[in-house]
């Protein structure tokens, strides 16, 4: 049963709304407004109707749905291609504390917040301040904000030592702040970059090496989508070519 | 602190091992014999010395490295790259049960598995008893067995109605169990399928349109490597350039 | 020295034309007039100015840019990724006869005319006599117009029996021209065929082995492009995904 | 008609030989000898039977049979994929004068000479006479040597000036001779190059800049092999994922 708090998608043939329930609230659309009270109490599978008489089917988002279409996109953010590998590589699992810096739009937040809960915690360091709003309004819509603390700092300020069990920094040059990731993660933890040229990776290798990290590793994920007609099969003409370098270490 | 029940990865320069702790418990190397009782009561990070005196490293093994270098394989195994995708792309988290079939060695399970911990469920038809022994074994190596029900039955088995929040099917003729596996289904919930061929993936997405599922996607995810050396960044010679085709769809 | 019949490329700052030059006429761009005199009898690389004395640098074209940059394109082209592949692997070489059919805009032709030149032909079939007219242009704009026979007919026309040295066949349904295609090829003759759906890949794989066709091959070709930024070195973020599936076979 | 001088391809059900056909020459195989004098005369398609009555297949090779499975590689080779599309890129063609340097087993000598062929030439530099030696080997089985003139020596002896219409670099430090290859090269000529790690495209990129070159290119080029099988098409197992990355400019 839907309850307060959950987050559903609204689905008409045209349009997909993704809506965080809240009693005595009304969610404005171009086909009429939706009280979230007519919604509350409904099982997912079954539809509402607007004011004017305009039909939604309500269903139950996929994290990656509510990544993909839901949340607001301020900066380029992390696809699930990548943070679902980023996420399984790093052993991101209950009861982890993990940092993570920066986070942009917290598209890779909501997905390691998913594998924390209910008893660990993503320790999220973000300097730029709108980026930060915008990242909680995602995690909140994803329902997940409680198992992210935000700071609004950079890596500069000075972390907790040997407390992380993971670490995942997507920062321009994360080579300045290793020392303060190392002192910070248990040994063994593994840590993991997203870099988008090869400039920044041969940097951040070397930085990892002489600061005593050890099983080093580059990768780079490509997606490719399929039109999905049975006589017609074939891969669609353009695809997405790069998105970034995942480089994964672990304190020696 | 590590205690019994848990896998750890036991690494010393050129070997690694991945043991279940168990009190009472002998693990034999070629470099003598690891008492399970030396390691409980540890933290990761430290050593623990065989009876010869070699030392070996406790770490705590994320489910990757279990994956791929823990687990038996007695089939071509799930890879992360689509495993961790799949289990995003379907929505597995918390409390949801999941259908799942075949299972072969095990190795989406224990993604899967860890990702409807505590309260969710994996259902895992497996027609092959060999199969199913293994990976009875390898999810608890994992420590992730009491999360997923293992049934010794291939999907002509009668399933139960309007039950299940997701499923993924891994078997060469995924359209002789559609009925079945779309009746088991809730409404809306998303469905996943592994084929190698494009055959295949022509006659899933011509039944899955003659069973009334929606949003049909087909994807194919390609891992590409390079050797960590900052210097001389460059890919490696040859990579996997083939695991299968992904299909996605909702029940509608 | 620049002569009569040349086509050359005029560049400034921001544009690009592709002309063949011909005694008398006047080349018109927004810049002013160039008239083809005050090309012919210069060296590539020397400068021409247009009637309001705008700059324009005379360089030769390469087939590669001609084919990018200067043809009409009224169709899906083959472009150069596939067309010097495709030229390699049929083996077109100086006095082959090659069979084409169809051909588009003609910038395959342009490719396999280069390498037959100056004893052999390219025999080129088009059913649509807008293709071919837009093809007799580029190729004359290449200079390559002499190599090439164009024939204003389907594949359903019977061909000349054991006359060709390779084929290249780019038709939606190439199934249904096979007989004719192999009784026209001579014994061991490469041929090939560019096929966008994996089903039409089934279905004339299928018709090569009832016609006794051998050393079937199928393969794709992807091309990746880079910012050429040394400092900042990085893949495009878009690439072209898919363009055909490319088949080859020898007549057995 | 086959004649001396012509290089064959003699296959039977398990073996392929390419022969360079010399009147009273005498092919030795597992299978019997194979006098040049029986094969000379035929018809390609035709069979050719060994002192012990084996019978052998006369294909004509193609070229890219030749640079595959034919010549000798004493150092990794340009694979089609790529030296198809440097050919095309470079814009070689008759009567072209280009520079090459290395050359390793002559991979690429064999497919841009020809292109170069009747009237043009590749000038090859090679510093190792090893290598220079299986070159010549491999151009004469191509029967393309006398299009090919080779140079024991590297990039460091001085070049004729505005003399080359094109250039191909394969060493590992190309801008130790850059300004060298710069002043040979004619005004707007094509040059290429062919480097494995990303540090050395950067490194050209730079040297290219600094040298005044325009148009800088990089891109790379992968090629995906389908198992031919109708009723059950899909992409090998595996791939080569790495051959080097492509560098294309012109002289400003």
């Amino acid at each position: 049963m839907i309850k307060e708090g959950d987050t559903v998608q609204l689905k008409d043939r045209k349009n997909s709304f993704f809506v965080r329930l809240k009693k005595g609230e009304v969610f404005g659309t171009h086909k009429g407004n939706i009280y979230h009270d007519h919604i509350i109490g409904k099982q997912y599978g079954e539809t509402v109707k607007t004011h004017k008489g305009n039909e939604f089917i309500i269903l139950k988002p996929t994290l990656y749905e509510l990544i993909m279409f839901g949340i607001k996109r301020q900066t380029q953010i992390i696809y699930p291609k990548d943070s679902a590998y980023i996420t399984l590589k790093l052993g991101i699992t209950d009861g982890m504390k993990v940092l993570e810096s920066g986070i942009g739009s917290g598209a890779l937040s909501i997905v390691m917040a998913n594998a924390v809960k209910p008893s660990g915690k993503i320790y999220a360091y973000e300097k730029e301040e709108k980026h930060l709003k915008v990242a909680k309004e995602n995690l909140e819509l994803a329902g997940l904000d409680r198992y992210v603390s935000l700071f609004h700092h950079d890596l500069s300020e000075k972390l907790p030592e040997d407390y992380f069990d993971a670490a995942f920094i997507d920062v321009r040059e994360p080579w300045l702040y290793l020392a303060n990731v190392n002192s910070s993660l248990k040994r063994g933890s593994p840590v993991g970059f997203l870099l988008p040229t090869t400039n920044q990776v041969s940097r951040i290798l070397e930085s990892l090496s002489s600061h005593g990290f050890i099983q080093m590793e580059v990768k780079e994920i490509l997606l490719r989508n399929y039109k999905p007609v049975p006589d017609r099969l074939r891969p669609e003409d353009r695809m997405v070519a790069h998105t970034g370098y995942l480089i994964f270490a672990r304190k020696g």
